[in-house]
């Protein structure tokens, strides 16, 4: 299988914020937010693995730094730090735009742990990651450190 | 403040997942089932702090252990652990069930952090957490150190 | 067939009612609440009838007592009171609950009549209802007065 | 306030039923048709009552008469049968359409009853109907009837 | 096969407007418009062309002549044109109802065209049109001279 | 009023394709990509303009060159062409990918209008566009040619 670099899978997202995503007050519901992230980290896992049946199998912990309004634009940025056999982890930069007066404020970065599945449902390998830059191997190496404490966490090693 | 326990504010949500909450291959969105975590967490939420706007903080790593199908129900059952001045933690544990033979799996549990906030948007407290039983008061226990480890890895304390 | 008592099968729903539910002004539509009153009716009839395809056959007529507003959690409890061969009636408690002080009102109470189809689309069987309790034995017979009119009504007995 | 005719009021609805309207089996939700009724109930009390709050306060029985499935076309067609006060009963015709063979059947017929609020939340007169044709009168006389019985039902006669 | 006039497939679609079809200053998103557009000609075009798959080929410049607001109803009337072997051309004609005091004004009217694809996704025949009056036959005419200014746009003739 | 390049308003939206956005017989609606390519020219404009209510005045006739499938991911990329006081011309062009296998092929292109407009609903001056490079003033004289023929068209030079 040809190794694929994290550039040729990273996907942006834009999308306007409506009053169905947001309670009453306006907030935009986090679980909305999370929505969008799940589905861009599937679209970058597609584009990894192709013809596969990519699932995710984990969220880590996602902190709102900032609310989001009704209104303003919300800018998700995702791409792959790393990869091992069927799993891909994929970071979603979140950040929300003030459409009235330009101010962009990051609200939060996501990390989704997909795995790629065959026909039967079963976990099928996915290309590996060529890391070009010092930035791609940085990644790399903080993406296996986040794997091995999940890893850890759920008990399998 | 009157103190309320975790009975007052419990909610369950039982759903039916349709094709559009699904990937064209049937698996229901990790990020779908989250968008409801966080709606049942709101829920919970306003019922205890009352008369605030409650809004997600963080929502901890969520791991999708089994695969969720359109056409099954999904069983989000919530409730108070933990209760901090204006922070609640919110435990919600998540349960597909195969309508077609009865089978239920728990596909995942997740633990939410809202914040109650007054009508300038700051920090509001809520009423503290009654603990009646001894599973309410290891519950408090554990979410106490789900918070201390939570504002240690934001570098809060 | 193994009888079924009412409690293996009943559903509680709970939703916060979102702007895309509600007129300009605030009020929730009925017709939005009866679409989830038929939903959960749904699911109630699967869980007695499993394997089968449960459609509607009929909602008795529903008041709506009280208004709804955006913001309110609505409540729905479903349950089975009458169960004929293919046929079953379903009772839905529906409340609302405003999220700001707790109050909690019933706002109507519909009876879905619901029919279990087999692979060909005809009428299947279903488990007949294990009466445990007095108010099981009450539902039960109000249930097949109630079926009893609806059938006069449509002209077939 | 002028008198106006049921025909300046009616509505025709014309939709096209998509996967998220219907169960994984492919029939399409009784309620999902039911808030399409109250949606054109809603605007043709609008249309005749006009600048007041119309809001729904009964759905009488509803019969599916026949399954409705995905991709065909829904046909709702409402009118104004009775008035009385702020009271307006609406009829709506529902009936399916097979786009692919072009097979037309009539599913069911619900009766709507809505009232008109002015800004303070209190029924306020809405016009009354001029009865222009046998077939007006004659469904003024079956409202009107209609009316009574649900007035007795609910011990309000 | 049989030839088919405009008035057997015409429809008409009478939607009222939510606050997720709008903006957050209550404008319905041009957007919105033509999803409901395109969703009643593809109706139209099924009316006409029976047990085929029919697809948008093109929506014509579409002006939006006045703002449409949430509350108002939005009123699609849609016809045929001109067909010409498996090409539909469906005129849509676009009003909005201020429901409070009953004006109503044309926002736009559209032409998208449309083709029937057979089973294996070729364009395939549909009927010709009986031109029954004087108006079918000048939008014919009109609808052809559309069409070859569509195909000398797209430089097909 | 400080002018503004292209650049700086530049959107990319990528999204996935579901079952809500296709006929049963799984092709995108093209109303479901026009919706989306609205709300993409809502943003451009709102970056390039701030602080204003912008609303579409128009869409250019759009031809559906290629079909849309359910599991496709669709790749909006809009930019300014050309502005002339309030109006500003947003070109979108539209690409679907095939995640399965990476085929990704142009299935069109939109020229949007759009129109700024004050709190009073009045139109109003946004940034004049800075033409950077070649490729800009192409653009820029191409839009404008577009605008004198629409305003020829609409009778209004």
């Amino acid at each position: 299988m040809k190794k694929k670099s994290p550039s040729e899978s990273k996907t942006e997202m834009t999308l306007m914020m409506l009053p169905s995503d947001a309670n009453p007050k306006g907030n935009v519901f986090g679980g909305v937010i999370l929505k969008y992230v799940d589905l861009v980290a599937g679209i970058v896992s597609k584009r990894h693995a192709r013809n596969t049946n990519c699932v995710t199998a984990s969220i880590d912990r996602m902190t709102f730094l900032k609310p989001v309004y009704i209104g303003n634009a919300l800018i998700l940025s995702a791409r792959l730090n790393y990869v091992h056999r069927s799993s891909m982890e994929v970071e979603v930069t979140i950040e929300a735009e003030n459409l009235d007066d330009g101010t962009r404020v990051r609200t939060g970065t996501a990390f989704v742990t997909t795995v790629a599945l065959d026909k039967n449902g079963k976990p099928t390998e996915v290309p590996q990651l060529v890391l070009k830059t010092a930035d791609d191997r940085k990644r790399f190496k903080e993406g296996y450190a986040r794997m091995q404490s999940r890893l850890k966490e759920a008990g399998k090693i």
